[in-house]
């Protein structure tokens, strides 16, 4: 008799996008009328740039020929990605993280679910809340938690609230957790970590023998030249930091798909009897064993983002992100919203307006602006009264967006 | 302290691949003068054919700009696509399998390993032997068997010999699994499944409630009308069976990356009460909480297989890898080799010279003949004494191993 994972009983309905989709698929039908702004998923909307469009095409028509034909390639990516990423986005920053310290994906959503893989199911994992809800129900989903409370936590799941009491930041943790997820520039609410910051961080990892999984998806939104883009940027963090990275909001590869986990050769973790092993053997295992790499010409395509004109088309559409993010954050200041992140990060948080719940916002903000946005509550207990605005619109829908919710009556 | 998944620790010396890679590098690192012939990984030769390119080009085309660029896609994949796979694999032969019920990957070997996060750890799986790694290696990793024997079978897997005796074709087991795999054609035996042979398999997974996880990767090399393309064919399998198919023999697209895994809305299983429950929908949620869904150019691509065009291509390719086969089935049989496989299939199965071990033969055919192909052992102890060759070579490599072949001194 084939037995369910129950595990996935445990889960609250639906995840929060799909839940989303589902919400303005329903508004939709019933009022085909309207023009629906979306803010909400954090989605880009400027094309694949000129550079990469090319290499794509070139790493297509090579696919086209027996000369240069490409079968399956290794797993962990083509070394022309990998010399690239730890090129450009670690050794010209002074970290020392080399090629063979690279795995190549096809998503950061795929890494950070499937590295719990390599982790017995024994680890506490310690996440923050608000956060993004991959890390939480993965960790459900593999058996690592018990079941989800009134309160919206999950036992055996340490949660770090973020609310404006801390700045957004999480403080240590009371309970010793064994893996850490923190994610900065951090999605939901923008808040970008300080060298300090990170550095508490880095140390208590060191002293307790955790590891913490560093997602810096939104790492190209920096333009503070004070904060790190990457962990290992801090002392000690390459014996306990796991980095996940992603093209798709750096490069706008949301539907073309690469991305790539950062993991040393010093980062271990350990057996029942205390004694360390090297993580990277184990992740390589995994990948070699369930995943073939990223189709060649996308693995192209990512690699024209480290080329002269791919890194100045790319950062001229972070820009234009960014300037939307300025643009959301003067606004709902204006509106006389408490308005967080916006700045090296393209999210912006706010609080709902009215105390209105974060769900009532979204409804109220669906059907009266027809303006989508996430519910900060999506992201956790602590996000309650919150709301998430994505700075990857158009600029003109951004504008748009702008002007209804200023004209919403409470 | 951060606690590694412990099942790694039974996992045996490398994944079979890797190995083979190894030590053919460290061959042709010796002797760099040597040409080596590969039919050992199951990698094809062929370029990408004119349609699929042509598409492939469309696609990448689209995400230049910003009215026909896609981000975050569906991950169960595009409309069109499943479409296309629902209406030409099933309905057109009378199969009744919905575009719901196609779920669009990156890989078939991705899919039959997540596939298990599904299903509890209590459940027990059969395997053949020999037998693909993956199910066996994903079955260990995550959890489900205990240590590996002397024998080289795990504690806990329910193997299946398949040997000259049976013509590789399992026998149903005397012990009850909860999760069954089959293959077919097979990898690596190149044997195929009549209905009666299916049927018998259906019958037993419904009387006992078992799941058959079937992997029909190389269905597209079924010549002979009276073998079932899919285990849908069966009458009842659509209550018991998840089926997973890949473009990457079908249509080249090893470097490329797409397959699909179907499960219709009949195939349940258990919690521990004993109450069903669809699996389908669990899957849905495995799959939007840690996958992002195939790069759109490339799902464009994989639609251009269907069209008039495509499948013409698509038909020439897999003709020219089946008269590979035949070749090789023609000469081993000269040689003097017992010959499987190698008919609606594109692996040929021999025994390996002189009594030598599956590994003792590879290092001799790769030594003396500069021919790569893979140890039968690799896959199984069931497999020793055989070894599996690859019709996926170019045919000027695939008649100049013969000749090596041919010349070997015993």
């Amino acid at each position: 008799m084939a037995f369910i994972n129950e595990h996935y009983f445990k889960l609250k309905a639906g995840y929060l996008f799909p839940e989303i989709g589902r919400r303005v698929r329903e508004y939709a039908s019933i009022h085909p009328e309207k023009e629906i702004i979306r803010l909400g998923i954090g989605d880009v909307t400027q094309p694949l740039s000129p550079s990469v469009i090319k290499a794509f095409h070139e790493g297509v028509e090579e696919m086209g020929h027996k000369d240069t034909f490409k079968g399956y390639g290794p797993e962990q990516g083509y070394d022309f990605l990998r010399e690239a990423i730890a090129l450009n986005d670690y050794q010209s920053r002074g970290v020392g993280i080399s090629k063979d310290d690279i795995f190549v994906s096809d998503g950061a959503k795929c890494d950070t679910g499937n590295i719990q893989e390599i982790f017995g199911s024994q680890n506490k994992i310690a996440i923050c809340d608000p956060v993004y809800p991959v890390y939480a129900d993965t960790t459900v989903m593999s058996g690592k938690t018990g079941m989800c409370q009134a309160n919206g936590y999950f036992d055996n799941i340490i949660y770090m609230p973020c609310n404006e009491q801390n700045g957004f930041i999480p403080e240590l943790p009371s309970t010793r957790p064994d893996l850490i997820f923190l994610c900065f520039p951090n999605n939901p609410t923008g808040t970008v970590a300080s060298k300090e910051v990170l550095k508490k961080w880095v140390d208590y990892a060191l002293k307790n023998n955790c590891i913490i999984l560093y997602d810096a998806a939104y790492e190209a939104y920096i333009t503070d030249n004070e904060i790190p883009h990457s962990i290992y940027e801090i002392e000690g963090a390459k014996k306990v930091a796991i980095e996940f990275r992603s093209f798709s909001k750096t490069a706008g590869f949301t539907g073309t798909r690469c991305a790539f986990t950062v993991i040393p050769d010093e980062v271990v973790a350990y057996d029942v009897n205390g004694k360390a092993h090297p993580v990277k053997p184990l992740w390589m295992r995994r990948q070699t064993t369930k995943f073939n790499g990223v189709s060649y010409p996308v693995q192209k395509a990512a690699a024209a983002i480290y080329t002269e004109d791919g890194k100045k088309e790319t950062k001229q559409i972070i820009n234009y992100y960014l300037e939307n993010a300025a643009i959301m954050c003067q606004n709902f200041r204006k509106f006389g919203y408490k308005v967080f992140g916006g700045i090296n990060a393209p999210y912006v948080w706010v609080n709902t307006a009215n105390n209105l719940s974060s769900w009532e916002y979204f409804d109220k903000l669906l059907k009266e602006a027809n303006v989508v946005g996430t519910p900060g509550s999506g992201f956790g207990p602590s996000g309650e009264g919150y709301f998430r605005f994505s700075a990857f619109g158009e600029r003109e829908n951004v504008l748009k967006a702008m002007q209804r919710i200023e004209a919403l009556k409470f």
